[in-house]
């Protein structure tokens, strides 16, 4: 249910999902409260008078009986539950004055989900292993074809499946099979990805089992892997579900786990333990669901190409070594329990294909998923991590490349970063006038720290509001308790210790910021680098396809503001969350990604920006807020200078 | 080396091996010499007048101190070792009288061989596996194209090989493989049948070991499991052997091995039996060569559908049943030692298809091996032996049908009948005259009794001289002590007990004769019936193509004189002993010959006896010697009747 909530004195109103707090709901509008306990109810600041309807919570010690009464409210911690009229009290918007508590609304980007009946309709929802209920015409004294000839002739008749291959263990049960249920029997046809290779038969059933079609859709990520069960029939999604990748015990990041499979068994312990991990969601998805084990005909499975290689137990050597050689970029189909997959014997395990050493099968998988490999639309997809990797292109050409960004977009590097978990501070706006912070943590919980999603807006709102400055000083003129020189140099206080969860200051430091612009820079360096190698420039682009954990909180005017992304028109960005597991999951569906995928792989080109020139100097330019050129980021300029000359004429 | 021998008062002469006996070589030229104890030395009748030159042996207790002196020998022990001229002697030969000591020669076949030379101009010498010599391009800062990649295109460039996909077990070996010998190693590659399927990377080694290219070619008999090793890339056979079928320990025939396969664990006894006969036989193969057990690709196996389908352990159960069904005509490409094959992991087995149950792969291994499948000629091809398979036709059409002869030409049924070994009476003539046998056993040992290619030659022999009628009954009014009435009814003494090695006499009886007349006739109706239900006559045939163990000892004369094969030109027969195994053989050097087998199978109509109307009365016109229409035998019975003139002039 959707409630309409309006607030004075603004006069601004929107609509928001049942049980949203007022609190997020004034962000959402882009109206300031003052939240410095990042929404937990602590402070007792972000004040609100409920005009008009009810709202439920949003009570503490910090309000008197009598302002109870009067419908006064904590916004972090009243949730909406009708459409209802707040008013922002004093203390909590602006202190004093003219101005409105406005400030910049923030713009999420718009979630794509691909679409099934497109996929339908357009005949392409085939899965890659699928199954057929065959009655087959029995055998007489004029029909001495054998069991095997039947099934064949069978699929061609009855479905127009030719070229089918029968493996042993099919024919080895196959007498009994088919003859248990009076030569009715369902099988699992496995498609080639040449058509004009032999399909296989990877499994027989007697009686008709043709519903129970299931297949498994796996994204293999460093820090996590996640999963989906799918029901073929229906391309449905049954359950889902991840968990850390096991490896992650033996570092956080891929080069250390490589480090360590170059060593004695280190490669079968890294393999052991991704496969682990896949067992463990496996276990749970069907544990969630009426699906047995044996019932899955398939997995489709995309991870980079270092994690690809840890699961098929490839020596990943190379990969980290210049000139950064694979193995193999393509992977052939194999069966599932040979990489220790506890599935059925039958299951078939289909892998994405990788482009080169930085560009995987996660990102090809996002690039097949997202529709960008057949759209005629200019296309920048970016997948922004530890590693953010970048393809440019459409149906016709693409161009790919990988950059390190570091771990800053991940927490690493930054004096109170973390992973968006719980109590991670993932929104912030700032009071121009006050400079007090507006802090918005996960859940609700005590602030315990600042995730990437905050960072970026939190350095957004701090170079908006000038308080930071475009080589990313603080204004060491502004005199005001939350700035200060602290241990590690200047910093600015987000939430004070008696608010926080962990009981000391959670602060921002210009140590930190540095290594934000770092890794921002890197990101938009590489952009700019690819850009100008296929001869294009950010003004080209018709579509930006964000993907990856990081996208999904990602605040598009933040991230421009920043000089993270290009200037552009936010609708033109959209997001597709986990694109590698979408790929998978369209690859489950449809055979047709996995033929397209071989050609799309032929035509994308790919750069190690290491090796291209000027990707040197397009990073030292980058490392400013938002970039040394800022003709580059003419509307965040103007916006910048016009909210810093708007904070300089209400304080005159 | 050969030598010339004259024989007296003949004069006729022939050229033979060195060491060949006397005796032999007067069978050989269609002389008769009284050998009443098979040609072992025991009786002392065989004697010959050395009259130039020098024989070696053929001396014993026999002979006076006189007669040697003179130069008297006896012709079962005598070896040719130069250029003689001997004289039969009147007790050797006929009694007296104008008549020579001729008898009709007999036609042992052409042996057909295969030409590699013809397979290597036509650009067929391709193996379906086989090794490749690579220098790769070294991966730098402009090339960082997978290891796989780099193999892939090393093939197409430096030998035009497409479409190949690594497996699993290469890709976990392949960095270290490739980085051992600095870029240079050897692949092995397995191409598929279908063209436009992939080819599979199946092993590869470091440095150059292209040389060591080795396969194995397997025929799987009922009786005997015979196996070769092969040099693929000169196609020539480095060692071969063979050892009995082990599973013959649970019964000689193939239905009673069937009926235990469906017997608990009895299908996987069956399996693991032949599988360590073809072990057994490995073993023995490497152990003759230099060969290491990884260094064999490829081995392609033959055999009939239930040999075949034990092997791979299919349930055999509906073969031996009406329709009989087998579980499948085509076998993939299977890693050998997934079946249990002591052979490296990357090594590849292959099978045979079949047409039917009763025409298996063994057969089509024929008709691919001898070149049947591309002859412009109309052909008839036939494995004898307890069930014979039958297959007519040329480059054009095919059609095969199985009978079953029941083991008469194994030896089976027959009193004194027994395998081709040490002891059998395998070679026959009588003396019209004087009834008198010329028998000749298998090494010259003492005559334990009588194997098929004998009893053939026997009944031939006892019919052409009138001992025998066309019912197979003894003439009544002959008094010969060889014609006897023994405790089975009438008989003929082979060999008497004192010159045997089996204390007994050694004798052909009538209910022999019948048992003999039906597996000839069944064969014989089966050829007819075949013929005309695709329209021909006999004369049609321009080739005959006997195949198997018994075709490699059968007398052509005898087989048309007892009507075992239609009346013919005995040039147009050649023999291309195991058919099956020169199949495999050839599959082993040729992928064409995979792909031919598929298109040959598809234009082969199999027949089922059983079920054409006219096969009962071709088989109950069949049970005589020859036919119950002898005008479909002229010639034979105008030699017979000749030859019984003759004796009734000399005897009158």
């Amino acid at each position: 249910m959707n409630y309409v909530i309006e607030f004075q004195p603004s006069g601004k109103s929107i609509e928001v999902d049942e049980k949203t707090t007022v609190l997020r709901a004034a962000r959402k509008a882009g109206l300031h409260i003052n939240a410095s306990c990042g929404g937990t109810g602590v402070c007792g600041k972000c004040r609100i008078l409920v005009e008009s309807g009810t709202v439920q919570g949003g009570i503490s010690e910090k309000l008197t009986p009598e302002e109870i009464a009067d419908g006064t409210r904590q916004a972090c911690t009243a949730q909406i539950t009708e459409d209802i009229v707040v008013r922002i009290l004093d203390d909590a918007g602006l202190k004093k004055g003219q101005l409105g508590t406005a400030v910049p609304e923030r713009h999420r980007t718009g979630k794509y989900v691909f679409n099934l009946d497109e996929l339908r309709q357009a005949g392409l929802f085939i899965p890659p292993v699928e199954k057929f209920f065959l009655e087959l015409p029995k055998p007489d004294a004029t029909d001495h074809g054998s069991d095997a000839s039947r099934i064949i002739n069978a699929m061609r008749e009855q479905y127009n499946e030719r070229h089918i291959q029968l493996g042993l263990s099919v024919l080895r049960i196959l007498r009994r099979t088919i003859r248990e249920n009076d030569f009715r029997l369902t099988v699992t046809l496995a498609r080639p990805v040449n058509s004009k290779s032999r399909s296989r038969l990877t499994h027989v059933q007697a009686g008709d089992w043709s519903k129970r079609n299931y297949g498994l859709a796996v994204d293999i990520g460093t820090t996590t892997v996640y999963g989906q069960l799918i029901e073929k029939n229906s391309g449905k999604i049954l359950a889902e579900g991840g968990e850390y990748n096991r490896q992650i015990s033996y570092g956080e990041d891929v080069i250390s786990r490589m480090i360590y499979a170059e060593k004695g068994e280190g490669l079968s312990r890294m393999h052991e333990l991704v496969i682990e991990s896949i067992n463990g969601i496996i276990e749970r998805l069907l544990k969630k669901q009426r699906v047995n084990r044996d019932e899955i005909s398939s997995i489709t499975m995309a991870g980079n190409t270092a994690m690809t290689h840890l699961l098929l137990q490839l020596e990943p050597h190379n990969i980290r070594r210049a000139p950064y050689v694979p193995v193999s970029n393509f992977y052939p189909p194999i069966r599932a329990t040979d990489i220790g997959l506890d599935l059925a014997d039958h299951a078939i395990a289909l892998l994405y294909p990788a482009v080169s050493s930085y560009v995987g099968g996660d990102i090809v998988a996002g690039v097949m998923g997202s529709g960008m490999y057949r759209t005629e639309k200019t296309t920048l997809f970016i997948d922004i991590g530890t590693n953010a990797e970048i393809v440019i292109g459409n149906k016709d050409w693409l161009a790919s490349a990988a950059c390190s960004a570091g771990p800053a977009f991940e927490g690493g590097g930054i004096l109170h970063g973390m992973r968006a978990a719980a109590g991670a501070i993932e929104d912030f706006s700032i009071d121009p006038q006050t400079l007090e912070p507006m802090s918005i943590t996960i859940d609700g919980k005590p602030a315990k720290g600042i995730c990437g999603s905050g960072l970026l807006i939190m350095v957004s709102e701090l170079f908006e509001t000038g308080v930071l400055d475009q080589r990313g000083r603080f204004d060491r003129n502004l005199d005001h308790p939350r700035l200060r020189e602290g241990r590690s140099g200047w910093e600015y206080v987000v939430i004070w210790a008696e608010e926080s969860g962990i009981d000391q200051d959670i602060v921002l430091t210009e140590v930190d910021i540095d290594n934000f612009i770092r890794a921002k820079g890197a990101i938009y360096a590489g952009i700019q680098t690819l850009l100008a190698e296929v001869g294009l420039e950010a003004g080209d682009l018709e579509q930006v396809i964000l993907a990856g954990g990081f996208g999904s909180y990602i605040d598009l005017d933040s991230a421009i503001t920043v000089g993270l992304l290009p200037e552009m028109d936010t609708d033109k960005i959209i997001y597709v969350g986990n694109g590698s597991l979408m790929g998978c999951r369209m690859s489950e569906l449809s055979n047709h990604i996995r033929k397209d995928v071989v050609a799309a792989i032929r035509r994308m080109t790919g750069f190690e920006l290491s090796e291209v020139p000027s990707y040197r100097d397009q990073y030292v330019a980058s490392l400013f807020l938002p970039h040394t050129d800022t003709t580059l980021f003419p509307e965040t300029e103007q916006r910048r200078l016009s909210r810093i000359r708007e904070r300089d004429k209400t304080a005159a």
